[in-house]
């Protein structure tokens, strides 16, 4: 059982055991463009107390430089090198981990923030933005010449996903050339990989499908999944050690997905993991398809109550 | 283990046997425009014997009407009502099984068949081939007025699914007003319905993501399956049965998918199933996601095969 964060005694300890404090972004922070009354004080408190501050999103549409631009926005601090998202993660481990040779190329299904980061890294690709795939036109294979570089497919949340979309990534992900049954299957030379697995996101007033529901088509037509780099998945926490130093004893992490955050946590033997706007969110449809189970060691109403500790 | 159809005698055997003959089309009579050789040929001895023969087929995107124009363009001789359709099947289903009041409507993914289907059906809808949901432009929450009749959703092949669509689709599945979270669950009140769930479809020079992989974002977001209507659940057979005749004992299926066509006629009580291009299909790579594993009493390298009968 997860035990409750309420008094200022509380929260007390929790600052004095943790020197990094990494927070999930979206319905922790914020919910859409709606700030979450006390997050800034809660942040600016720990600043004031020397805590390194960590941003670990898995949101994939926006580049780390544009995400602060959110930041911003909303007025809270934040610096672009605190700032980890999966699409920053996902160039990270193309260039890095898989070692994509600068020749090959990558099919995004995704955003402007994912291209801006594989660009960062110096890694090309096609698809994406590109208005030839952004379309609703009917894709035929008899009209599609794939292009041999393509040596990874890599999907995250794309609110422009389309049919020729997915299936230009369901072919680089099955044959080299789609026209000749003949030719070598790239079952093993072509990447699959996902930005994160989340089935859902807060937009504002509720929830939309979310990236692990854009690669939900290539799943079920391949029968296969892909690598995914997103919380809760240690790549994104091997990307972070690779620029930031941290002890995981005397890390914290606070975020509101069982599936997600705690399980990022949790995986990454980070010393505690704080469930955020638990009472919020423990009515929602999503609970239900929690796998594995995992439990936060705290919970809380919302971040914003620790703001009990600078009241005092 | 299955045997193999490959001597007159075998096939005559088969003549002799059943007397309603049922064919899936895509990947049996054709292969996307390419007649399959000997398939015309093979349905004019069906028809030379006296046997009725039905086309049971889970393409959702045209309805019987243009379906037939199908058959009619590659020369093959069909009736509109020897042919059963998932859009039908699933308009039927809608109209007569869960039978949705006529002041409600049916949240439509997918195509032009499927609309015509459900307008026959007396059966109203939205979405669908709507140019104000086939866009790619952003979907927002905040704009969004979930149209209180909604009472189903019916997700089929859509080569225009756009993630507009699949979030419309989500609201009306979650909540009957996504603004207003005291609104309540449609997880009871919405139907989540499915034409079929195809992994993939045969299109001429190869396999393109299919009806499935369509409703997976769905399926994904959502944590739960729909009602599929089509192959190889009972709903089609129920609804064949409702209009034509025949005697289950004396009916053969012949299909190219173990998780579609052969599992529908050992599901129905079929006399025999055959597996159709088996040769063929057997190094696909769909065949790695059978569930269940079910086999067909009978396999032969192509329905052209059955020419042999004739020949003698």
């Amino acid at each position: 059982m997860s035990a409750r964060l309420e008094t200022p005694a509380d929260y007390e300890s929790l600052l004095a055991k943790y020197d990094t404090w990494m927070f999930d972004c979206d319905g922790v922070l914020w919910h859409g463009d709606r700030l979450i009354d006390g997050a800034v004080e809660v942040l600016s408190l720990l600043r004031s107390r020397q805590k390194k501050v960590l941003f670990v999103t898995n949101n994939a549409t926006k580049s780390r430089k544009s995400y602060k631009g959110k930041f911003d926005q909303l007025g809270v601090e934040a610096h672009v090198d605190e700032i980890y998202g999966s699409a920053y993660a996902a160039a990270v481990y193309i260039s890095s981990v898989i070692k994509l040779p600068k020749d090959k190329k990558v099919y995004v299904i995704g955003m402007k923030g994912m291209e801006e980061e594989l660009r960062d890294e110096g890694v090309s690709f096609i698809g994406g933005t590109d208005p030839a795939d952004c379309t609703t036109a009917p894709f035929s294979l008899d009209t599609f010449t794939p292009d041999p570089a393509v040596g990874a497919v890599l999907c995250g949340l794309d609110t422009a996903v389309t049919y020729t979309k997915l299936s230009k990534a369901f072919q680089y992900l099955t044959r080299a050339d789609p026209t000749n049954p003949a030719s070598p299957k790239n079952l093993e030379t072509c990447a699959f990989l996902a930005t994160n697995e989340d089935s859902t996101y807060p937009a504002g007033a509720g929830l939309l499908p979310g990236a692990g529901a854009v690669s939900a088509p290539l799943r079920y037509a391949l029968g296969r999944d892909p690598v995914a780099i997103g919380k809760p998945n240690g790549q994104m926490l091997d990307c972070i050690r690779a620029k930031v130093p941290f002890d995981p004893a005397r890390t914290i992490m606070i975020g509101d997905r069982l599936n997600t955050d705690i399980l990022f946590g949790q995986n990454g033997g980070l010393g505690d993991v704080v469930g955020a706007n638990w009472y919020y969110h423990r009515i929602r449809p999503h609970w239900s398809q929690l796998l594995p189970p995992s439990f936060p060691d705290y919970v809380t109403a919302s971040i914003g109550d620790l703001r009990v500790v600078a009241s005092e």
